[in-house]
């Protein structure tokens, strides 16, 4: 029993000793570039002592909730890795070095436990480096547009710095340990960070929407009182959920697509070196990341208003046209003098194209001049009713065209790819599917910037509200606030799209991994696994809408009763308590957590022990479409919606206070859940499941596998009773969770406060 | 060459001889007993002259509307009857017999003419038999509710009747002619059936929403007048509406469902036939839905409220339950007598436990005393926001359940069938999948008497509200009206329930008529082709939607422009032009019906051509998962909102002219066309789009099979243009009907009124 690490350095090459080792440099130099911008943001004014005061208490509720996050996922953190660790005593993982089982275990946990570490730290220094910025944004407002516009964007750059140097050093860390072995790892490394992605972005969801439409259920509906007003005991909370959600949530998620995208090229590049012999179908993929990082690091630094007042989307958009052009030229040297191959350039090419349309179908769909948001605004002038109706349908129609673009864009790849038919064409056509997804994350550093630029300048707009800040600087904030609301949309289709991409590439990576003849819809076990898979996202977009509403009625009784039990708050004399509604939101989504998470990670262990490894790859593909068209639905009719409002808000149809605008808000009202909660978190979900059956499908591929060694029928006794426990715990969950009914659970009205406290 | 017809006598048993007369004589004595009922139902009194008016008015506009709904059909079925004769010689169609592929040809169009014309006469009869009892019920209920009920209840069975009879006519019929050449035959029979009914079910659907919404949103929302107030002049449009959507194009749409469920375990049954000689493969099916007949005649016509003020649903079903005892005791007889064989037993019973499960879901997602209305009545409070969003967390909830239900009955019937593996296990399989869908729909005729009874009393109520009947008759009709809204969301879930069935035993007879090895998910094609049918069904579903909306607005301006421009409407002294809002609804549906018509049928040919017979498979695959998914989605949600907007009228939360009232009227608008329109269509949907697959597919096959005699190229050169020429057809028209956007298309608003007339 020998042990073999670092066995790469023996093959490579020393041209690719020495990109490795720029890969690993650029890594880093994205981090060290993360740490120079925090350091240059911290060094801005913090405002006045009121501001100071609104962005402690914000920043307080927002790392007491990440604490209270941690703390409850802790445990299913560490009972995963452990079952993480004996995954490779019970199925058929082999070291290609005849490494002892106990190492590669070993190694899994640890991917599993670095991958969730990097996702929880994106997630956690990100929001805080939002929470100091949002205040520093404000004061900046007060003097200079083109300042207020650069710190904001750098605060973003933070957390997309961070989520590009932490997911390739992860990767390359681990293919420079492992080797040939590396694809067991990097498993480990992609389902940590997924999975802790998937709590974070349900968690900060439900946090983020409860204290948002608690807020206004109360706040505007109910008493007739402006948004961020400092009476609404729900306002804090509803300003801390825009960093939990927008912020931490988000971050994590897109750490998570960058991630596995990557995870997922290396593992099947691994398969195909060892094929042909050569390196750089692994190398390729990271040295074009380590340009998609260098290319980052030049181009958000770029970014700055060349003069006051030029249009903050174009100064942005300025950046990222340079990081693409970038990006594409250094496809292109890669794969001419590296690779010696131009599919790999047509492939990552394929990419970013993809993420270009993406890009414009999100932004057809959503942006407030276009046709299908001036639809809804004018459905608004008949009412709530039509307003849904409307966004329902664009709604579908954008999902469709999405849809239809990734399957182009999985056809290119295949056309590249397909080569001549043999024993290996499908591996190719995999690895550059892969090479796809990798060249539409590309510009995660950038994306990621114009994304967390949302919520900061979000909360500086609430924070210039509360404090009455000058005419002239709230017009700037507002100004900037609908830039973020356009980019926030963007980066949630590219992720989502990503998605597909990535789950296709893992799908692909179980089905290599097991070595399954087929994957054939004909067979009754795979198209029923295959209903049931398509049933999953459905069923977590219910649980997710519905967690909110409850979550959201626990806010608003407690708003009430501080607005009826506490002396001289309505007179504008005495403080609500903040920190209690902060509390409620917290524990309420820790609590709405766990059914949809359980779900994700138990249901394709029971497809799997119950009707084998092929109806779970059926359930899988299940999971992929139903999974993609609700998540594109509802993030960009949810979008759409915002912005018809928003539309009106500026004067349409009447504008504020009009009947059109009521019917505006409830559209928006209902968008919330699906674009914040339901939506976004579907690509943390479907990646999941993925990922669960790829690493535990070597237990479920016993009875198959050791089906001479072992006596089967004990083995069917053993997968069935798993099972049956796996579903009486989910069934159990969603009872419970449902105990309650959503809406209207405890009998108290505005009225009647309730007798608690 | 020589003719070989009715060769199945030859064959056949003295047994099987008598036993296929007996269903030719049941089949034909369902059709003597809707002539009988007829007769019973006409001779009731009219009522009053004002009440005979509205109705010869209400009878005017739908007659009208189906003459143009045939009209614009025609050619459409016209040129699809020749190319379906011509299918013969382009594909690989082979008679049994060496039957000359003229005879094939001309009888499989035969079959498809056949089946439009039975789906369009029971559609025609159901609705003129609907039109006829609604004032007859009216008159009944001033002095009886027994009386009002058995006129309602009876009007229905008629349809009922026919759909039952001539079911089973045309399939025996065309088993008798054919016999082993009948699949061919039996699918041009399906195809017919279900053609027509995707055209009455959308036509109906937009015409009777569009006039619904419009008549609404002037009548209540603008004006503030009760509904069916004769002032409205969209009145009439929206009575007609309820015969054209829910009479006629419900009526189309389930005996296509009847129908084809019939005709795909007849196919499985020929094909099982000639591998084990025996015939009562086929004549199971054939006996078994005789026996559903008989059990019909004798269970409806045994309902009636034994004494006045007996719950009517009560009386239902008693009916519902006797007919299922007789079911299931001639299933029984039948497999053990005849076939020997237990399985047939047990398949058929797991489809009548399906039918009552899904029985069961829809009533635990609709009915007005269950959980989730009561959580949608208690959303109202909150506003319609909540409203909205707890019908859709509910409708999906309820949607994933009822895909569990039917991937278990798939389950059980693989289960019960499966015996040893095997070369023909698969057929097996299916056709226990196409029992348990025989068993399903056995008890159609009881299904569509308690469905059309729906509609029948909507209308008399309607009559009594325009009339001003006496509270007592109105109070009968009312009640009577709940138990149809109940009764019509059963009977949509169990059509869809079976289209699910249906479309898996298609798929099945596809698979084995062209003998794919595989569906292999694991290729590129394939996967590609899925994502693209994933994405049919809910592009189908946007432009239902859009399409009632536009309609709506059509409707919407001429109303108000006849308040507007005609003297005394107001004051009641002038009558409105009430045929006009008939003539622009009707328009209006034809116009929106083809581009979605055409998506259906041209879809599956291009995906054929362009990707192959096995990515075509895929295809249907994600056809089939998203479209039963999004029916029952968008089904029970729209009936919830209904019956929640019904919870609060009698009395809850406020009542009528409550702010929750206000917010479950916007639910209810918004599930209108989500269950009335685009959802019900989706069930004929998913089996036109299976049907043209496995028709035309004969022709998409030969690239592959001609191949050594063609040149490759020209055909492949071939196929490229059909297809590019089928995507630009239907990109025309989506660009075409999609030029005017669904809302505020005219600008026209309440004060200006359109330059037109």
């Amino acid at each position: 029993m020998s042990i073999t690490l670092f066995d790469a350095f023996r093959v490579a090459t020393s041209f690719e000793k020495w990109a490795l080792i720029v890969v690993l440099v650029v890594a880093v130099l994205g981090l060290l570039y993360a740490a120079f911008l925090t350091r240059q943001v911290l060094r801005e004014p913090k405002g006045t002592d009121k501001m100071q005061k609104i962005s402690n208490a914000i920043r307080t509720g927002g790392n007491a909730y990440l604490k209270r996050q941690f703390k409850t996922i802790f445990l299913v953190l560490v009972a995963l890795a452990i079952l993480v660790f004996f995954s490779g005593w019970l199925g058929n993982i082999k070291s290609e070095y005849d490494n002892p089982t106990w190492l590669i275990g070993l190694g899994r946990a640890f991917g599993f436990v670095m991958g969730a570490g990097f996702s929880a730290l994106v997630g956690y220094l990100g929001m805080n480096m939002a929470m100091a910025a949002n205040v520093r944004v404000s004061q900046a407002s007060r003097t200079s547009f083109t300042k207020a516009l650069q710190i904001g964007y750098r605060a973003g750059t933070i957390t997309g710095m961070l989520t590009d140097g932490l997911g390739l050093l992860g990767g390359t860390i681990i293919f420079l340990l492992f080797f040939k072995d590396s694809p067991l790892i990097l498993l480990g490394f992609g389902f940590g960070g997924t999975l802790l992605a998937l709590f974070m972005r349900v968690g900060g969801g439900i946090y983020t929407k409860a204290a948002d439409v608690g807020a206004d259920l109360v706040g505007k509906v109910e008493k007739g009182i402006p948004e961020d007003d400092p009476r609404n005991a729900a306002v804090i909370a509803d300003q801390v959920g825009d960093n939990v959600g927008d912020c931490a949530g988000m971050a994590a998620d897109i750490f998570e697509s960058y991630e596995v995208t990557i995870v997922s090229a290396m593992i099947l590049g691994l398969l195909i070196s060892k094929v042909t012999g050569d390196l750089y179908w692994i190398i390729f993929p990271l040295l074009v990341r380590a340009a998609g990082v260098f290319s980052s690091i030049i181009s958000t630094y770029s970014v700055k208003a060349n003069r006051e007042g030029e249009s903050a989307m174009k100064a942005i958009h300025r950046g990222y046209i340079l990081a693409a052009c970038i990006s594409i030229l250094s496809f292109l040297l890669f794969a001419w003098l590296y690779c010696h191959d131009l599919r790999f350039f047509w492939a990552t090419s394929v990419g970013v194209i993809l993420a270009v349309a993406i890009q414009f179908l999100t932004d057809y769909y959503t942006a407030p001049e276009k046709g299908p948001v001036q639809e809804i605004a004018k459905a608004t002038k008949t009412g709530p009713a039509t307003t849904i109706l409307s966004g329902i349908a664009s709604g579908y129609e954008s999902s469709v065209m999405s849809v239809i673009v990734i399957a182009l864009s999985i056809l290119a790849s295949a056309i590249i790819w397909q080569g001549t038919p043999g024993e290996y064409q499908l591996l190719y056509i995999f690895y550059g599917i892969a090479l796809c997804g990798i060249g539409q994350l590309t510009l995660t550093g950038n994306n990621i910037a114009m994304d967390s630029f949302g919520p900061i300048v979000d909360n500086a707009n609430g924070i210039g509200e509360m404090c009455g800040l000058e005419a002239k600087s709230r017009q700037t904030l507002a100004d900037l606030d609908a830039v973020g609301n356009t980019t926030k949309a963007v980066t949630k289709g590219i992720a989502i799209a990503s998605a597909v991409l990535a789950a296709v590439a893992l799908f692909a990576s179980f089905y290599e991994e097991y070595h399954l003849p087929k994957i054939d819809l004909i067979q009754w076990k795979v198209f029923v696994a295959f209903l049931i898979g398509g049933a999953i996202p459905m069923l977590f977009s219910s649980m997710a809408i519905r967690a909110v509403g409850r979550a959201a009625y626990e806010i608003v009784n407690e708003v009430r009763w501080q607005f009826n039990n506490i002396k001289g708050l309505w007179e504008g004399t005495a403080e609500p308590d903040y920190s209690k509604v902060v509390a409620i939101s917290t524990s309420a989504a820790q609590k709405e957590l766990l059914t949809p998470a359980l779900m994700a990670i138990i249901s394709p262990i029971v497809i799997g022990l119950l009707l084998g490894l092929e109806a779970l790859a059926g359930f899988l593909a299940g999971v992929i479409l139903v999974g993609q068209l609700l998540a594109v639905f509802m993030s960009n009719a949810g979008g759409a919606w915002d912005n018809g409002k928003k539309v009106i808000e500026d004067g349409l149809y009447g504008g504020k206070g009009s009947e059109s605008h009521k019917a505006g808000v409830v559209g928006d009202t209902v968008g919330d859940p699906m674009k914040d909660t339901a939506g976004p978190a579907l690509n943390p979900l479907i990646k999941v499941i993925n990922l669960v059956a790829v690493i535990f499908a070597s237990v479920l591929a016993l009875p198959d596998i050791t089906r001479e060694t072992f006596r089967e029928r004990d083995l069917n006794a053993v997968s069935v009773i798993i099972a049956v426990v796996g579903i009486l715990v989910i069934a159990v969950a969603f009872w419970y969770s449902r105990k309650q009914s959503a809406y209207g659970r405890e009998e108290s009205t505005e009225e009647q406060a309730p007798a608690k406290k």
